[in-house]
């Protein structure tokens, strides 16, 4: 796509190209702010904890609703890959979807405004972010150069302008922002008040901590990188379900040259998480993180790998072959990364051998309710 | 600097540590709009051009004017190295500064207001750049982190939290873009009128276009990278002083862990410059770029160059080396870089060892005219 060319937006919602993935414990009022943005699309709701509560959601959406007996009859022993009372479970969602694009939203959260007191569109803004190019390779100071009034400054390389395709648009946060639990002690009162008016690409090689609060990707670039980890019951770790699949996603869209956008659209997060039980959930990360995160930051991955699910494959390798020292759990979560690229597999067959057994699985997926 | 410690600053305006360099080829009415926030620094003046045409400086400021008599005779035969015709003479005003911070504006740049409609001071929002820390080492999603109102978010690791110093920030510029004559030739209308509220460490690894309309940095962190080549008069290239800056304080940045920060100040760049003079000042550099920047972008430099001078020496002759098969003007450039540490060193003689003559000369720059 030539820069310059992609200027403005088709008002059309591509309601055929996007799913919402929520996760969630709870009925689902937070949807009746977000209906003038959301009701074109289909949504689907992975129910986490007990599968016998009943969520309800407001009338007027298409929906699909997914618990846990849902997942287990699905997936079948493949199930063992999902998080249990985590949200980590929304990457379920990612891989029964069928669409293009995923976007990503914590039932915490609300419709913000632009500082005129325009209510945010963030699907239309991340589906902007995500159907214009990314500039991984060169940084530029005016931010988003396909932006409507904005461009390539100076000395930006003519070679570079034409970009990379986009895989995953991070969205911001105003009112809440999102702490760690000792931040969150430290700062109980810290609020997020400033609308930054920009959408950049994070620079090949950099990493960054992505937040599932809302985030959009192409499921066809890179979702075989969304796995959110084996966290909540029965593991020693949460809070963590995003930043793995950051970390992740980062280094295969690095690899695969594909962009990571970060910045608009921005939403409003309602409340903070209680930080005594946060710091319960996430303290073994805050050690683990310190030698993990310098550890992708070295990694390379070979140029066989020319796929997302390829990639994953090898890093799932790598995690278990370098970091296993860390605690018996790194094991575990490589094992899982692994399955879940089976069951992945199974869901997304590549376009080259579709497996009988995926397809079957495919049309085995019953929408519990769908209006 | 422990973060959160940084969080306000003084009101002094630190006049004794920071010298604003202005090159020019016009009288400097241009300052009376900067009264308020540039009356209290020094003003290097350097001037471009013809030495005998009068430059006129506004009643009440303290500077001195430098034309290039005074910079054959003060330089000597060393003088070489500095750019004729070209606003890349302002680095001879780096060069016999005496101060820590330099910030450098050009003259046809004037005071932008922020979106309440306040005068915005430069090199105040400077100053507080480059006294707090850079986070080179990973992407805050909530952009600077030492910020009032804000700080680093979840999954930030906390032994990178305390960052590293900032050498470079890079303010940006409302209503006129900074780019290229063939941007400007196809958008001569553009404008730009985003205000975008932020200040960001760029990645380690990532290289970006540096414009010296609007640029602060610490001296004596890297100064000696802050070389603006030579371009104008009697050389084949103009337009890219800044650039070559910009790539060389980058690399020694990430080699040396120093931090470069783009985005708020703005101000007010008020005048295009005419397109087609651009595109035959810039034009060999659109090609050579293509080359150079790669070149850049997979250098590393050796662990015993510990200094920007002793990097920048190593990077000169990479580039007599590496680049000299793109135009015989490689081999004057990295000739010409050699020359410029030369100066430097004479003028800000390393600690350790001062050499009598480099205080000789340091004693012999005359003010030309001081209020």
């Amino acid at each position: 796509m030539a820069p310059n060319q992609v200027k403005s937006f088709p008002s059309v919602p591509l309601k055929d190209e996007l799913d919402i993935v929520i996760p969630t414990i709870r009925s689902l009022d937070f949807l009746e702010v977000w209906r003038p943005f959301f009701e074109p699309y289909h949504l689907i709701i992975v129910q986490d904890g007990d599968p016998t509560k009943v969520i309800k959601v407001p009338d007027g959406f298409d929906y699909d609703l997914y618990n846990r007996n849902d997942i287990n009859r699905i997936l079948g022993p493949k199930a063992s890959c999902i998080s249990f009372k985590d949200g980590g479970c929304r990457c379920f969602g990612f891989l029964v979807s069928k669409k293009k694009y995923i976007y990503t939203v914590d039932d915490d959260c609300f419709v913000a405004k632009d500082p005129n007191g325009k209510d945010i569109n963030t699907v239309e803004q991340h589906l902007l972010n995500l159907k214009t190019p990314s500039t991984p390779f060169f940084f530029n100071t005016l931010y988003d150069p396909y932006r409507e009034g904005a461009d390539f400054v100076r000395g930006y390389p003519f070679s570079l302008r034409e970009g990379v395709p986009t895989a995953v648009s991070h969205g911001l946060w105003l009112n809440i922002p999102d702490y760690d639990a000792p931040t969150q002690l430290v700062k109980p009162l810290e609020r997020n008040t400033r609308y930054v008016d920009a959408v950049m690409t994070i620079p090949k090689g950099a990493f960054y901590p992505m937040c599932a609060m809302n985030l959009a990707f192409d499921r066809e670039l890179i979702g075989p990188a969304m796995y959110f980890g084996l966290m909540g019951d029965g593991q020693p770790i949460s809070r963590y379900d995003d930043m793995l699949a950051g970390w992740c996603s980062k280094l295969i869209c690095d690899h695969l040259n594909l962009g990571v956008k970060t910045g608009l659209p921005y939403l409003w997060h309602s409340k903070a998480s209680n930080p005594f039980v946060n710091l319960k959930k996430e303290y073994k990360g805050l050690f683990w993180q310190e030698e993990i995160i310098p550890f992708f930051q070295t990694l390379t991955l070979p140029k066989e790998c020319d796929t997302a699910a390829k990639c994953y494959v090898e890093l799932a390798k790598l995690i278990k072959e370098k970091l296993n020292h860390i605690d018996p759990y790194i094991v575990r979560l490589a094992d899982a990364m692994i399955t879940w690229i089976d069951a992945w597999e199974d869901f997304n067959p590549p376009a080259e051998a579709v497996p009988a057994v995926a397809n079957a699985k495919k049309d085995a997926v019953p929408p519990k309710k769908s209006k």
